[in-house]
């Protein structure tokens, strides 16, 4: 079921709006009696999948292969902290997590046209998925966004509509056409379903952390569907009795645009949108005003997490580190590198178990940006 | 221990060569004692490691976290065939199998530099592990390799000499400077632990379906790094007792460059080098004199296979053909697509099992030459 949490609103299973039809607000989503049967669990095939108690059931599920994502050691701020290498996702990004339960829903009831709106790779995650769902999609896209993912768009077969501008011109031009086209706004930004493929992140990490919960999770947050992904996922595993406690969730922003930061500094429970945007090199993340600003700062609060944002320098300074260190990252994950150097220089990471650094995309994604950054 | 195949030389473990000192040939490699406690198997962490009684063992292992890559249905050729999705992998190619016990067995044996040559994917591969090793890596291409395969090169901190011409040229001049300067060639063509590591291919697809050999496997075959680890590997299980036949193995190469179809074709045992190669979308493999040409006709022999040339007009539909179901793969994976068309045409698919075709590598790899094909 969908709830709005702002003015209590319910929509039934099977309802397409993307935001509450009462408040306009963006709508989360519940499953009741959520289980993680371990021993069952550990017997299935890896990937997201394999957490079916957690998971809405669907008529036409739709998965390209979802691979169980390592967690990969790497000395981070003079620690060794692990990456969560979502890059092994089918189109290079953690967003399949959330485009394959999100398209399952959609195909499932039969939709069979939609429209989304992205900095690149949720544009691409969600035309992949698609395109094995047999859905035609329409995507509205910064012209400036990285050319490996705006080709994926097309490859995939998705109708892709370049929007010369800041990010935030490609959502006015989707709105302009949703309300002439009306057909089904299959958000990343909006939809609750894309958190709910999300959260299975935090299963994967607990799952490999033999069932632990890691101390913290640092990873770079723009509209915040990781954050809020992985928030969903402790908090399940908590009320199911198999995690004792929430990891602090880290948020790092590019200091270019930073929100979710400043509202966090100042102690506000809504985030305002950022003042004076800058170009950023982590791309991924330069959105002005995420949509869920009250439940990002509250997953931060809840968690004992906090919010920490990043120069250029750092950005690019850690694209070559990690490049150096074998991992070839996209500029927009590079941030968590910086982000973990100022936690741990903080002293905030408190309790057991390791750091976790989520790497959203693959350096693939990213190629002429990264070039220039090694000339 | 290393032998040769021809003259019945044999190595030490310990040893570096890349060929035979006695008569210069490539040299194999054999494990005694192979074995698979499957039950004991399905509880370790997923991917190419999980197979420790069928592996070397290393005092420094060298791993970037590789995933146990999926096996997605897809349909070609009118049939539902399986695809082993490789770009799941770290640098996003099969290759990093390869690497990992190559890089593994050299940083065992203290080895701090090493020099390489390659059309891209092996060379962006190695660069990773050797920087994840610590070990200082000089790799030699041809000019004209993708893009993002050249910068992974550079980002992963190797020195990059980037060659005029076709690929043969880039193997000339690494020849020069191996013999000015003495250091370890950690080559992908000629070093029998990498195909020691693509061996777990087999391994992984024999465990994902139940323990038990599918009827075929369709892979791209340039030096055929993929077909004889996929030999050796089956050609393991079936000695173990784990499978009771090997599939057919089914090289699959572009028109342009295809020694090995040619010498398959006249029924010959050895294969020459390409009479008139040209170029080619397929650039991964682009290789018009496979080092170990005799062992690959026997491993078609053997295991009932066949050779496969297909068409750049098939190359550039495969692409798109792949795209439009939700997969980005390279050109050079993208043969496998008419491969399978021409091999359930040709009836040729015999015993139980499912078809499996070899994804080789991300269409992120390849973002220039994917964009000219959509345009």
């Amino acid at each position: 079921m969908f709830r709005c949490p702002a003015c209590r609103a319910t929509l039934p299973w099977g309802a397409t709006d993307h935001q509450c039809p009462v408040c306009t607000g963006p709508l989360d989503f519940g499953l009741a009696g959520v289980a993680f049967p371990r021993a069952a669990i550990s017997t299935r095939t890896g990937g997201m999948w394999r957490y079916t108690e957690a998971l809405p059931v669907f008529s036409r599920p739709v998965t390209l292969g979802e691979a169980f994502t390592p967690l990969v050691p790497c000395t981070l701020g003079g620690r060794e902290v692990l990456l969560k290498w979502e890059p092994a996702l089918p189109t290079g990004s953690y967003k399949d997590r959330g485009s394959a339960v999100l398209v399952s829903y959609l195909a499932s009831l039969g939709v069979v046209e939609a429209v989304e709106d992205s900095s690149g790779n949720a544009g691409a995650s969600l035309a992949a998925y698609a395109a094995r769902a047999g859905i035609r999609l329409k995507v509205f896209c910064p012209a400036s966004a990285s050319p490996g993912k705006l080709l994926q768009i097309r490859l995939y077969g998705a109708e892709l509509v370049q929007v010369e501008g800041p990010r935030p011109l490609a959502t006015a031009a989707l709105r302009g056409y949703l309300g002439e086209s009306g057909v089904v706004y299959a958000s990343h930004l909006w939809h609750p379903l894309f958190i709910e493929g999300v959260k299975t992140m935090a299963f994967e990490i607990a799952e490999q952390l033999g069932w632990r919960a890691p101390a913290a999770v640092v990873m770079p947050v723009g509209a915040g569907s990781i954050l809020l992904g992985l928030h969903q996922g402790f908090a399940e595993l908590l009320a199911a009795g198999v995690i004792d406690r929430l990891p602090a969730l880290v948020a790092v922003q590019a200091a270019s645009v930073s929100p979710l930061f400043a509202a966090f500094a100042r102690g506000d429970t809504e985030v305002s949108p950022a003042a004076a945007p800058r170009p950023t090199l982590a791309e991924g993340i330069a959105l002005p005003a995420p949509v869920r600003g009250r439940a990002l700062l509250a997953a931060l609060h809840a968690s004992g997490g906090s919010a920490i944002a990043v120069s250029e320098e750092e950005i690019a300074a850690g694209v070559r580190h990690f490049g150096r260190a074998g991992f070839a990252v996209e500029p927009t994950s590079a941030v968590v590198w910086a982000g973990v150097e100022h936690l741990l220089a903080g002293g905030a990471v408190r309790g057991p178990g390791p750091v976790v650094a989520v790497i959203s995309g693959h350096g693939l994604k990213a190629v002429p940006a990264i070039a220039q950054l090694l000339n």
